[in-house]
């Protein structure tokens, strides 16, 4: 299992291997769909995807955030977090859909972006 | 333009043409990313999301629910919402990936769906 990079009662965070920023938040607590969650956590969960959002924007800069929910192969509700290039291998595509071009993105390091957002996380439950 | 099934101040609602049940909620005024939104919509937003859900769950009774925020092609702010059954065109991949088998629904006719699901809409506005 891979490790998680933020984890509390109720939300826990992994990276997707990607060339690019892709972050995925779990509920801790295994829920089938958004409305079997309580309003409390569906807030978290909302509060945190926006904080991931922020984070990705201002660190990245990309030209597009992409977020999904599916969980068709695994139905435990999470939420895919991306951050798009026009430059990245799938754009304008989704990262689902077909390859366009290979890739040439150049990013910063993601070590201070994780850092920060792992900050910004941890006051989610100071709310 | 397609006709809106629903539209006020805040969300405009599009059915979009597919096998499956598959709405779009667009923010009636144009943001490009859900953190460029003001936080009163965003909660409208989170909150016509559920009610979708909710209603596609009671009356199709999906085997998932697909969510997704792409908007690569058209940078104004919009939600899919989707019924994913295991017999659909694409499951389990989602509705961006490789057809999967040629789809064999047999659903309820849309029609009650859609008028309940705009009663339940109008009732946000009185949140």
């Amino acid at each position: 299992m891979q490790e998680a990079l933020f984890k509390n009662e109720f939300i826990t965070v992994f990276k997707e291997e990607s060339h690019i920023p892709w972050l995925k938040i779990f509920t801790t607590e295994p829920y089938k769909e958004l409305t079997d969650c309580p309003k409390n956590l569906r807030d978290i969960l909302y509060r945190s995807i926006e904080i991931v959002e922020k984070e990705m924007r201002e660190y990245y800069k990309p030209d597009k955030i992409n977020i999904a929910m599916f969980g068709n192969y695994v139905p435990h509700l999470h939420v895919h977090i991306m951050a798009r290039f026009k430059s990245d291998a799938f754009f304008p595509e989704s990262m689902w859909g077909k390859k366009q071009r290979e890739a040439s993105l150049v990013l910063p390091d993601e070590k201070i972006f994780l850092e920060e957002l792992i900050k910004k996380l941890h006051s989610i439950v100071n709310m």
